[in-house]
């Protein structure tokens, strides 16, 4: 049983569900669908899709989320940042709106659901950590200002397109004359207008004498206040007559479900951004999942929470609908207005549903640059060039990572951009873990202590050098070891032992353990032994196991007091019958590191 | 001069060149050439390429490598892995022989020549660690197996294609009813042939009265021996008139020097093959190179080696070759013979010019069965199933990356193996990355030392928790710090203080800080204070410079034995004022971390 509620949470809340929660989550989930219903809309405007695609991608996948998911108050459905990477990957494939287009957009949902729940059965979710706080934060920043500047056609009333900001920008120049002064009016107008929400509604509510928490909620049903107005002003004035852009006839009823087609091409043409979009939509999903669960002493199971991301794409995919994740403002929303399980989840999705069924015709004059307008403010709010200050202070590598991602994504698209910056972050960690931190170290006097050399008074005998390595040692820094150790060793002719103090090594890889043979071997036909102290546990029971310890021309030593100890009272050169029978020591390394080519 | 002799090193030792040393150099120059002929040719052969260009990489190349090269005795050239991955790509351009498979390996020593130049100024040469030694050995077994199976069609006189291992095989099969009885005659003893002379023949000339090195060199030259004698075989016997194959008429001259034609659509495709075989051609030849210096007490320099190897390649594509690397076997064979410095490769290369304008048409008759036989015998040492049932014993990651990179390489074929192999080894070393070693401490009894409470019996305090992390706070583990923290604390009821102990953390990269001060944020929610003690000198500069201190509910210790001793003996709750202003920071932390999607 405890299986299955691993990988069906709802078995474990579902049991102890009630009249007290089924209230609390009412609540909550009429709240937010009256905040999802223009959402959905403008994020399937912004991924290039009909109105329509926007409301089935908030109905099963919220079902899905309901039963996989482990947070009891993520509010999960289309957002603007996967709309985006949406967009930039359909329209290399087909023309908006094509049949095509929505069809890639459908099989992104697909491969990305099942990618997903891959992920999360084989427990890959530390593939997430690769996306650093720097590049979530650069690319989110660039992402909102790619976006906001793409929302710009419909401000203006004319067309434009491009992937990137140079294009897009060339792109809205170049058809600026056309530019419509009513659908201006009513853009700019409904900008102003959410702005003004933002900032001055809230304030306004409490001083007419409402409480803090219903007023917070009350301002953020801003967008859907906006849209009504400017619907109204299009009925009212006879806009659409004049070339405002309405969203105009959506079909009603629930969406089609359907299995998507079979189409192994697509698929691979889709594969690299439906990856990307999974992980930069999970990273963004679980964050805000942990952050909400936290508040409340709840848990949530990362691992898990990939299987329900997961299930709710493939019911995208199955309904019509496009990538989903879970929403950070809507999940606030959800959080404030007192959902207690995820059932609020699948009572959103029925008064989603019921919208779809019953208010679609509502919504034929609703002009396409109020949406625009909602799109705009929400994500200029994403954009954010604080951090990469504080960074430039704090660390110049996570500098470069988060101006590296911005710059590229913002001059190369959304997908390039992440590449780079998780690209950009993986070589540095590379470049940092190359060359690790060791010190020579010599004893502080009257003490059993040792530290380095450089910055302590400490005592050192000249035939004896101990180096102390403060990392693991890996296939990634095995080359420097065996620079680092022979290059130290090479500066002192007295030398006769070296001790490498592992004090600080949790793992000695294949890859250095093969260096630790090459230094043993390199040392003894310098006639200088090679020792180990303070080896710990685990990495002694592996060594046990391998043939350094039998090759091994000195000892290993329990504490580094007791290498001292013995070694500094030992000046005496190897004895040569050591150096016997490492001819073919030294032809078994010769052979294995060097046997590629001939 | 010092900067002009770092990338120039032929500045260096060209200054003290003088008789003695050209002696040295030239009579290992002599015995690498004739060693080099059969091989260059053999080499072409398996590229998919006509005998001459073989001769055309051994001469520019080991030119551009006596000038920028560091190491003294690496002998550059055409290689059996390189040569392999060379077909691989080709033949997915154009059909082996054609122009423009000549054309596309062209190209690939250009590429590959300009991505070593590059990173060599750059300095990259730590990305050469991402290949570790497991993934290397494995892929050079695998390339082992796959030539040595690819060489069976000219011993049979068949044909057969494919780039891995059982399409070769089906292939062969399919094609094994042509087999033509003289050809496999002529391969098969020279196989039988060459397998003696590794075994029989050096002990033969000891016994004849040789001594060891020039019988050693003299085995060294049984590729030649069977290269003459079955060419007269076949000139004898008139075998080519029954159907066995000769390497025909070579255009006798030097190569045509020119400028490749450029193709940016050929170059794209080209791009990742060319990078692998860049690192893969840099990791072998640098193996060689330090395995080499190290016994004449030399130093390689491996950022100036990329540069050397880079304008090997880039002559190489200057001068109608493909791409080279330095060899083992001829390098040792050049070591072994004396060469003095750099020049004893200018001089070889000087042979191998003098050899394609005069020797070329006694090279009408070979039969490339012997060519083949000598790669087959040549590649089959490099096939080593040892190490993979070593790594079994010592560690199973690094078994694991042997046996997939194995296993790759053969069904998928050269360039899907190293990305398998390098995929799953990054994916491992991120997996452990993401799962640090870190210890709850207490105090060993009447010292001041900390050590793990579940090896060691010390005294702990129940409001106190003390947590040792073992490696550092970067991206990659960011995300388990924050959840490793929280769990601990919320076990303990009791909780007052949590001291995270840095004795061993190097460095705490952006992300990680972040995740401090969510911890922090955290633990003070449920009125726990957190504390650091032993934080390095470097970390705490960086610390100073970030808002965490200022945020810190607890206190920064010198010692952790200070912590201890400071909080063991204050148990209070934490007082109410320290989560004053707490909220503010809260929505901070709430925006930075979630504000990704609205």
């Amino acid at each position: 049983m405890k299986g299955w509620t691993r990988y069906f949470p709802i078995l474990d809340w579902g049991r102890r569900y009630n009249g007290g929660t089924l209230t609390s989550d009412l609540v909550a989930a009429i709240i937010v669908t009256i905040m999802l219903i223009p959402q959905s809309l403008a994020y399937a405007l912004l991924a290039g899709l009909p109105a329509q695609i926007g409301l089935y991608a908030s109905i099963l996948p919220l079902i899905a989320y309901m039963i996989f998911g482990t947070s009891r108050t993520l509010a999960v459905g289309p957002v603007a940042v996967v709309s985006l990477m949406t967009a930039a990957t359909a329209s290399g494939i087909a023309a908006p709106g094509s049949p095509e287009y929505i069809g890639a957009a459908l099989a992104l949902a697909l491969l990305s659901g099942a990618m997903l729940v891959i992920m999360g059965v084989l427990r890959l979710g530390f593939l997430a950590n690769l996306l650093s706080h720097p590049v979530v934060s650069g690319f989110i920043t660039a992402s909102g200002i790619i976006i906001a500047t793409s929302q710009l056609k419909h401000i203006f009333g004319i067309s434009a397109h491009g992937e990137n900001l140079p294009a897009l920008v060339g792109s809205l120049a170049g058809n600026i004359g056309a530019l419509n002064p009513f659908t201006l009016a009513l853009g700019v107008g409904a900008i102003l207008f959410l702005f003004w929400v933002r900032k001055g509604l809230k304030p306004l509510l409490i001083r007419l004498g409402l409480a803090d928490r219903p007023a917070d909620l009350l301002a953020k049903a801003g967008p859907v206040l906006a849209v009504l107005v400017t619907t109204l002003a299009v009925v009212g004035l006879g806009l659409d007559a004049r070339g405002v852009e309405t969203v105009g006839a959506i079909p009603a009823g629930l969406p089609p479900v359907a299995l998507p087609g079979i189409d192994p091409g697509l698929w691979a043409q889709l594969a690299v951004p439906a990856l990307l979009i999974s992980i930069i939509g999970f990273v963004e999903s679980v964050s805000v999942a942990q952050t909400l669960a936290a508040k409340r002493r709840q848990r949530i199971d990362p691992d898990q929470e990939l299987v329900g991301l997961g299930a709710s794409n493939i019911a995208a995919a199955v309904s019509g609908g496009y990538p989903v994740t879970g929403g950070f403002a809507r999940s606030v929303v959800n959080f404030d207005a007192g959902a207690a399980t995820p059932a609020a989840g699948g009572l959103t999705a029925v008064g989603i549903a019921l919208a779809t069924l019953f208010l679609t015709p509502l919504l034929y004059f609703l002009p396409v640059a109020a949406l625009a307008a909602t799109i705009i403010v929400a994500v200029l709010s994403l954009v954010d060039f604080r951090t990469p200050l504080v960074l430039w202070r704090y660390s110049k590598s996570d500098f470069l990572a988060i101006s590296a991602t911005i710059l590229v994504t913002l001059g190369l698209g959304v997908e390039t951009g992440v590449i780079a910056g998780v690209g950009l972050s993986l070589v540095l960690h590379l470049w940092r873990s190359s060359r690790p931190h060791a010190a020579i170290v010599g004893l502080v006097p009257d003490t059993e202590h040792f530290r380095n050399v450089t910055r302590h008074a400490v005592v050192t005998v000249p035939h004896l050098l101990t180096i102390r390595v403060d990392e693991a040692l890996t296939y990634l820094n095995a080359r420097w070891l065996e620079e680092f150790v022979l290059e130290q060793a090479a500066d002192r002719p007295e030398l006769r032992h070296v001790v490498l103090m592992c004090s600080a090594v949790n793992e000695i890889d294949a890859s250095a353990l093969e260096s630790l043979e090459a230094i043993n071997h390199r040392l003894a036909e310098a006639e200088v032994r090679f020792h180990l102290s303070e080896v710990k546990g685990p990495v002694m029971d592996r060594l046990k196991r391998s043939p350094l310890l039998d090759a091994l021309t000195g000892t290993v030593f329990l504490s580094q007091y007791q290498a001292f100890d013995t070694l500094s009272a030992d000046p005496s050169a190897m004895d040569e019958r050591d150096g016997e029978g490492m001819d073919v020591f030294e032809n078994a390394q010769l052979y294995f590191h060097a046997r590629g080519l001939i």
